[in-house]
């Protein structure tokens, strides 16, 4: 407690806030506990004393991490929410989450969410709602935890214009992948480390099928292009198919391998009818190859990181834990004490706006780089075969490395050998990519495709 | 330019702003350039039309970067302060530049500047004089360029407690020693590196004497504190002393070196009288290892990045370019577009408040690991020696490494060889490893001592 630093707050103009908190789990349970012990602190920082009304929850009597005044507990959410000025939703899931929030907007009070779920399926409309009728809405704790992320794009890159949001926004994946990389563990392996140390769930799903990723992006991206997006316009594969050899070929070649949240602004591709807009939107989620000295490459273990390209500004990388009561507790308060601040100033509070109208656009408008691994007959010919190929369908090769796997011992029968190939192509459309692709297992001389992987970064 | 994806402003109830430029420089320029260009979208993101109603420089025919209309050009900066709604100041230097400020202050406008000069020195009597007129006063060019900190720090941080700042915040040095890292180089060619790539100015001083630090570590330290200080409060050494033996130790050490400014929270030590206060803050600037793993030793050439410990929020890293016209550019728009918006919506504008009263620590205060090389001669015994030492300054030691450099090649004559003794202590104060190398120059055994550099974030 920091009270004794601050100068105590003059009592008789000091206005009274009555902030109501839904929900006590990890993150609920922090926020009350820091709203009640740094009371006199946040009272000096905003000039006004929030009074934490009450925390409605299902089942009072549940445990919880911290220990908790018993009359703060209510189950009776919708009373609450009617008599605060601030409400923090830290419930999660859609419902009731929803229609407590939309109750607090009809009531006047400003609204602080970490609910992704429910802004990335609903986050437009609700802004909408708290904007006309005059209220904020803020969410910082929604995406990548700790890490202010809202506050930069909505204000402090206000004057720029974002071109790309890559963000390492699920720690569990990149808990996962970090331990692949760095001790050669399966997948299976690093996902039962993950969920033996605490970092992942029973069930694990949403994470590593990039789900939750994909809810971050779709809230990024709004956030970044001005545009309402929802989790259905995200593109999204998982981790399950990184295998321990993906890992180890990108190593080698100097790469290292992230599930990215990636949204990007792109020209709409020709044909497209988009009332004369040129330029849209991609959202997708995807394990991706990146450069081994990218700033993201560095972001190890359960940490996250948003790396953003902007016109004028050039790269910037927000670093982090994305997780975690404390630390998401940390984002809920700055918001609560943002909205603290206005309330006791007055004035009208800052509501979001979507002044952009750019289109969203499928994963067909993407064109990236690359990286294919094959498995293939050890026969002379085999890389001008697949060299023609892959001209044929326009995709142009940057870099291709073959190895050879032949037993030429004592016992040689002569019999021909497999050869690896990695190939790491230029830019090019997904629609090309996978028709290559297509094309390459029609040939009698590959075995199998290994895999295909995004490489962006470099 | 993007204004076909934005919807039209609603011409008849758009407010025009007059925004005021001094300065036209590498960043003025680049500011009235898109203030000019991006009109549309700028008016679309803030309600109102931000008419640049004049640039306020010395010589109007000097050369610039940018080709801008000549009518706009003024020498008159005074007349055109006056009659603004936002006065951008990118003169830089103390004077003319406070005056037209609190010119623009008197007259009801609200500021926005990139002079972290004047604001290391006098920020915080200019944030008392804005905040008593109910004017913004935002700066968030001052630090680190590009880098949005201002408001992270100020508002999304607001409900924590920042317990420690490190700042990579000069470009010029971080490129200096990024290069004697990577190629090995020393100090005199990196530098000279520097200044052909134009990443230094022909007079380097303020750069490689760590003052540019100073100043932007004041800045950091007034805003994660919450208290004011000033240059004068920083311990400040440059890195003219770090050689390429030094970093060639360090890396073999697992260590890279990185100039920081750093502001600390710390006890007050005893016999300190502070009226009570338990708590200060150091800040202070210094070449600085950091373990090769640390966010901050991934921050490569002419890059900024701040790294922040908070109490709830854990580690965060902000990561951008610290410097150049059209990054720093999107800084100051930023909060020009900030400002707009507030001044669009109406309500009091959001001052700067220092409600902590942390008292300014001195270097003295602070405890930290060192690393210290010595040259000893190579004779049995003289480890015993220099831990004996050490132990009796109660300097406790982590690690110690010698190397002994000896011929013994055909010709050895028996003449007692050197030995290279790298020492890395626990934490310990200023002042006992002060002592400690006083006493040890004083040992007939040792040569002499190389070098003696802090260590952070192990």
């Amino acid at each position: 407690m920091d009270a004794a630093v601050f100068s105590p707050p003059a009592s008789a103009e000091t206005k009274t806030l009555k902030v109501a908190l839904l929900g006590a789990g990890n993150v609920g349970a922090q926020v009350a506990r820091i709203l009640l012990e740094d009371a006199d602190a946040l009272a000096a920082r905003t000039g006004a004393r929030l009074e934490l009304s009450g925390i409605a929850v299902r089942n009072i009597d549940a445990p919880r991490d911290v220990d908790l005044p018993r009359e703060l507990f209510t189950t009776d959410a919708s009373t609450l929410v009617r008599g605060a000025d601030v409400v923090i939703e830290l419930m999660g899931g859609l419902e009731p989450a929803r229609t407590l929030i939309l109750e607090a907007i009809e009531h006047g009070a400003t609204v602080v969410t970490g609910n992704k779920a429910l802004l990335a399926v609903d986050g437009p409309s609700l802004y909408e709602k708290a904007d006309a009728a005059g209220l904020e809405l803020s969410y910082e704790a929604a995406v990548a935890g700790a890490i202010p992320i809202l506050r930069p794009i909505r204000d402090s890159l206000a004057g720029d214009k974002i071109t790309r949001v890559m963000g390492i926004v699920n720690g569990t994946t990149n808990f996962i992948l970090d331990q692949m990389d760095t001790t050669g563990a399966s997948f299976e392996d690093a996902l039962a480390e993950a969920t033996r140390l605490g970092y992942a769930e029973a069930d694990p799903t949403a994470d590593i099928e990039g789900h939750d990723a994909a809810a971050k992006g779709a809230i990024l991206a709004s956030l970044s292009f001005h545009t309402p997006f929802s989790l259905e316009d995200v593109h999204c594969q998982g981790i399950t198919q990184v295998t321990a050899a993906d890992i180890a070929a990108a190593k080698d070649a100097g790469f290292v391998i992230k599930l990215l949240a990636i949204a990007q602004k792109l020209p709409v591709p020709a044909g497209n009818d988009n009332g004369g807009v040129q330029a849209g939107v991609s959202v997708r989620v995807h394990p991706t190859l990146l450069p081994r000295d990218h700033p993201l490459a560095a972001v190890h273990g359960a940490f996250n990181a948003v790396f953003i390209e902007a016109e004028s500004a050039g790269e910037l990388m927000f670093y982090g834990q994305g997780a975690g009561g404390t630390p998401t507790a940390s984002a809920v308060l700055g918001d609560v004490v943002s909205a603290a601040r206005r309330l006791v100033l007055g004035g009208p509070g800052r509501t979001e706006t979507t002044t952009g109208v750019l289109p969203v656009l499928g994963i067909e408008a993407v064109t990236t780089q690359y990286y294919i691994g094959l498995d293939a007959a050890d026969q002379p010919g085999v890389l001008a075969k697949i060299s023609a190929l892959f001209a044929e369908h326009g995709v142009s090769i940057e870099a291709m490395r073959q190895t050879v796997h032949r037993e030429r011992g004592p016992h040689d029968d002569g019999a021909p050998g497999s050869a690896e190939l990695r190939i790491v192509t230029h830019r090019a459309s997904e629609a090309a990519l996978a028709a290559t692709v297509q094309a390459i297992k029609g040939l009698d001389i590959i075995n199998s495709v290994t895999s295909v992987l995004r490489v962006e970064g470099v």
